[in-house]
């Protein structure tokens, strides 16, 4: 908790470069929205999510929250939210079972069930509640208890061995969360995907939300984003002066797609295959959501001290395995998350960045608070959209996306941090283009 | 004819410049799949036309043609064009009268019926085909013949007058074209809006493909070409220096749509109102397909020689009567397309490009070959999957897009040219993000 | 005369556009200082040298004007100051016969003798009075007249006879020219060698400014002219897409400069051999200032339609000569300025834009008038001084720079017009850096 | 000495980013050039310095170092030159004293007097030879010792008092010195300045090579080198998107030399003064050398926090005393180098970086290798002909810039490194253009 008033330095920064989230707080902290919400999260639990938890509450929400991946915490970000704002179970460096744990603590808030709304990362707390119902139904008719042993995925024995104590003292505890769930927001593609197929297969037992799908979210994250932590990132690891080296970028400059492939011409970028510049790029960067871009053989051809990295979200773009296992090859750890790699035959070395992990995150401090902005205020619209129409029937056991006027509506809240002026349509003008005044402005399949 | 040697010239010229179309021919070409098949077309007479009607009549077609604009057609073009590859009935400066006489001529195949197939830009020729039918069933039912005097629209009197005249001599005319049509490919968002109107009112007579929505028509028209032509129109019809100049795109810079406004942000422009940067740019351009941009208030108070021009598609978005009809202005022609107007109170003047039309074309020779290629191949394989589905009920009376895997194909064909090239997915890699080896890569709301 | 007119709107436009010329005719305009200053220049007569003799005139002087070149005039530009301002002999398409008398006409100010000042631009008016002269002494001594057939040099003979015509009825003509004058301003680097050449033989007859390396000329000419004038060259004469292709600049992408090289690798452009990318490259421009750069061999190699074109000073750097002989090439025009070459071997071709002479000048309208402001506020600047000191002995019979508070004053009438607002030095401040508050700035040798 | 291992490590990735060092070393390694020589350097001990040390003594030189600024040692970098290479005498974090200490230690060799050769950065080490040997002359002559007290200057104190105490123990040690020095060259415009003060007052005691003015050295490290460091002192320090800020270079935005300011709007920036963009900007950066830049009643009037840094060489250009004595201001240090201060009145605050110091080195680690490889090739090269000349007499007790040819070397040999590839002119080019085939390529004066 001695980090407690660092974080909390921290936090108001952050929330000078978050107008977005300001601005609902402005907009909705008078007439409290959230009043009686009790808002589970299970998402980074950094400093930018420390102004996404504080403006729940400030909306009147209460809030318990787990972070949805072992390494990301900030302790400082967790501290000052936990001495001042929200339950944090947390920390950086869990283990996997302690992981489980802190999502199962920020599932539940005692007897009278599990949280209204659910704030989703890659969907781990809408899964262990699905898991659970499931277990609980078997059990009912049953008697049976789940069996982790029926798994090979060391990861989801845990899962079901937390399932299975909380099942012999309370066989219904996810079936109360369930029936008290108006919905939940997710905002990863990895989170997303999970959410379409439980609607295909009909399994989805309440209203979700996609926020990745919104321009706000994926056009801003994707692109400006990494535009900026990148560079950011690479700096900070290997202090290499940019100008005049060859970058290539996997994914862009190497591509699979050839409408993408005519973009980047267009950019004034070359479109080549990778094994064409291996010998001459001096910075390789792996992008592509994909496996396997860049393989030991292909490491081994580069120039000494080429620089190989990914931001792409798992780390198995880059052959990380072949290369710890070649044989003869030797890492020199020049720092923490740079790491000098030698091979035998050639003496000539490589450096790979955040051992192939998202070196943004790794070597430097992921996005930028402003671009974390325009996700989480679509957290927060979506969250309120499903709270506002509880009890409506707007939303039934499907997955949404953010409609367009709310997409619209997460832009707005930023332009005046940037000295933005709109211009404002006369309602003659509207009706030429046959769209509303107030927006929205596009039809669906608009691509920006 | 005395110009067709200079088309000629020219056609070739683009031709190096279109790799799209003659991708086409060299993979198309030899097996013919149009023989037999009779195209009509109504699209800007132009050069890059020339190569797009070439490679229709490669592919085995008959064609015939017609401009979709009274100004746009290239005579050398038409020329060489009507010398050696398809009858056009096409000049630059028709007459409203001989623009729908010179679509009638197009549409009419003889006694046989009309086209197999139409290109369509602005929908004029489809227009044309279901305002027949409607007269001639009217006139079978009820014997009464279309009235031209029944609407004040001057060009919808000119259509009725055409339909009414070739009703007394072949009252099943438009039933036959109607009987033998295959289907449409559009390319304007104005001719895609009224397929659609057709199709939510049941009126669409035959199948449709919306081209105007690939991305490669889309996107590369939108902004690749415009990158390009909005320069060039300014350069030749100015000559001023650009450097150093303030430059207000309508529709970017200022903006009514809060998430474009935000993309224009991180781009590093301001984005401000029109009033903010009045008296302050030295450039205004409209590109919003809006109405009532500029008007001659704003121009009043620009600066002195403030260039004044548009590239959106209409040319209401400068109040051009407000200028003509504004008391004691005066204006003075420098040269034609470039227009210097002065304002009596302040003795100071704006300069106006192309009477308010798209300057692009007026002031330059509009988009390059390369990005007509881009928007023609579509063309191309739209009316190529009409033909080849001609008998297999695939499509119906309605509004198609075209499917992204030709969409990938058209940028596929373009990657050559610029020397680029493309990687290929493994069988395994393919699986692991849930695409096809040939793709299509992305999903179908993806933004590109 | 009839295009008077039509120069007259041009020249209106332009001075919009030269803000420092005009702001010369406010500041020095009221007090006259040319009253009484007979000016003759040789410099192309275009409408923006137009706005300088205006400007000259403005200021009190009397103007007699001939081109530089015998393509460069713009003939409504010399109709427009014929008839309003000053005596112009030139016009567009002189034969050197033709070119030579009206050098001579324009420094013929009748018996009092000839200018008190010359604005020069390649030094030919320069040239003519050292010739007259040395012929003139050359008579007085021997009895001899000049011999055209002494030389081979066809426009040399050309010279000779003019001066030999006139000696005989005025053997004193040049010596009061000579006499008379104050000194002469030059723009050109050409024209400055010559005039340090004849410095350092002792032969210079007057005190000379050499305007071409003010930074305010010399950086604003090279770069941003020829950023704005190439691409608008390249795009009037071919229309062709400039986005996606490889663009090979001889003279910074191919580089005989190590320093320049490595600038050039810091811009992010690659450097390499014309060798290196004949094949790959689609458009080639020579901006060197040498010769035999590009030549007949180099072309064959290259793609198909190619473009080669010019912005060096000469028409040299291209091999023309090489392509005419090459033989069975063909030569096809597609329009003026724009010609096809095709290769026998190959059937290929590549596109020679103003035939290898400057594509900027011959395929767009050369230099912008900001820039061409930039350049003739030296020359006006240049001249006030010449005047001003006439009496004083401050300018010997020697080659001076502008110094460099009267280059900083050239920059500073440009700022106005593009909305800039310069920060002030307080006196503190000023003695902290060792400057005087009011400039000059940086020291003789900073480089910009 | 436990950073040793660490400090190879990054003299290891640094030899490959410093191409002209290396080359160097390739070339002038085997003659072994500096054999016999003795070399004092007065520079930033830091990694880059570390492979200039060790350049100097693969080329045969014994090598002394210590720092010239108490602060900018890195100890690792200290820990593997002292270890490996040469006698180093610096830390991070002196007191003055001990730098003056480090200083003298490092001029002193034994009883065989000094350095032969001199690199130096700020002219630290040449500064206490002149004034011991001003100090032994007086006491030769007068028995006079010096008399720290007679000076205000507390630093200037510890000088005369290490004079002192040597003079008493050696009183000619500085004259043997003297008489032993080969040159020094110096690298800032610092150091440079006061070398032709001595020059001018006729008291320089040996000749000395001005670095600071190479192309290589002045444009790299000024324009490339803060291009890189300063965006990344920016994200290191702040974590704030760049994208969408508007940010204020105090020295070309605000600018007070109109040329500069020409340039500025050249390249597509506004000019303004600092007062008409106070309220709107978020990031000011002080580049000017000048002082009193950004006051305290400026960053009263700025944005909530808006970023406030320095990237000139001293740290006056911010009002940092102003700030601190400020009424009630108040001072959150969010981190090291990163302060919130927050004025009373309005209960905002400002950022401030590095305390006003130099932010890239401060927050980030200053300019990256290879721009260092420029600058430092520039030293290794004047060392090089300092000693060739040592007794030729070419070099007299003057200051002398590196000549054109020894520039161009230092660019050539950092072009291998990024691929490129120069062209080489035939003797007829060379002969056309009037330059030797080998360079130099331009006149002393050309801008680049």
């Amino acid at each position: 908790m001695s980090l407690a008033d660092f974080g909390r330095l921290e936090l108001e920064l952050a929330e000078v470069e978050m107008p977005g989230l300001m601005s609902c707080r402005t907009e909705f902290g008078p007439s409290q929205p959230f009043k009686g919400a009790r808002i589970t999260g299970s998402l980074h639990m950094t400093i930018q999510t420390g102004v996404l938890i504080e403006t729940l509450t400030a909306l009147g929400a209460e809030v318990r929250w787990c972070s949805c991946n072992i390494f990301s915490t900030q302790d400082h970000a967790a501290a000052a939210i936990a001495r001042d704002s929200a339950a944090v179970f947390a920390w950086k460096g869990e283990t996997l079972q302690e992981y489980w744990w802190c999502t199962e603590r920020a599932l539940d808030w005692g007897p009278g069930g599990g949280p209204d709304l659910i704030v989703d990362d890659g969907g781990d707390a809408t899964l262990l509640i699905h898991e659970g119902v499931k277990a609980e139904e078997e059990f009912a008719k049953t008697g049976k208890l789940p069996d982790p042993s029926s798994t090979d995925n060391a990861e989801f024995q845990i899962v079901l061995s937390i399932i299975k104590d909380g099942l012999q003292s309370d066989p219904k505890k996810y079936h109360r969360m369930k029936d008290r769930l108006v919905g939940v927001s997710e905002e990863t593609t990895t989170g997303v995907k999970r959410l379409y197929q439980m609607q295909a297969n009909g399994t989805l037992l309440f209203p979700a939300i996609n926020v990745n799908d919104s321009v706000t979210k994926s056009k801003f994250d994707n692109l400006y984003g990494c535009r900026h932590s990148l560079p950011d990132g690479l700096m900070r690891a290997t202090d290499v002066m940019i100008a005049g080296k060859v970058a290539v970028v996997c994914g862009y400059v190497t591509e699979i797609d050839p409408i993408c492939a005519l973009q980047a011409l267009m950019e004034g970028l070359q479109v080549l295959t990778l094994e064409d510049v291996l010998s001459e790029a001096d910075i390789f960067v792996t992008t592509t959501g994909n496996k396997d871009i860049i393989m030991v053989d292909h490491m081994k051809k580069m120039k000494n001290n080429a620089i190989v990295c990914n931001i792409g979200h798992f780390d198995n773009e880059i052959d990380m395995l072949g290369l710890e296992t070649y044989p003869g090859v030797k890492r020199i750890t020049i720092k923490p998350q740079t790491d000098r790699w030698v091979f035998p035959e050639t003496n000539s070395g490589i450096i790979v960045l955040a051992e192939g992990r998202l070196m943004n995150l790794g070597c430097a401090t992921g996005h930028p608070s402003f671009v974390m902005s325009c996700s989480f205020t679509n957290q927060v619209i979506a969250q309120l959209e499903l709270w506002k129409e509880k009890s409506s029937g707007k939303y039934k056991k499907e997955v949404y996306v953010l409609p367009k006027h709310l997409d619209e509506k997460v832009a707005a809240l930023h332009l005046g941090k940037l000295g933005a002026k709109l211009t404002k349509l006369t309602q003659d003008q509207a009706d030429y283009i046959s769209v509303p005044v107030e927006g929205p402005y596009k039809p669906a399949q608009y691509r920006y």
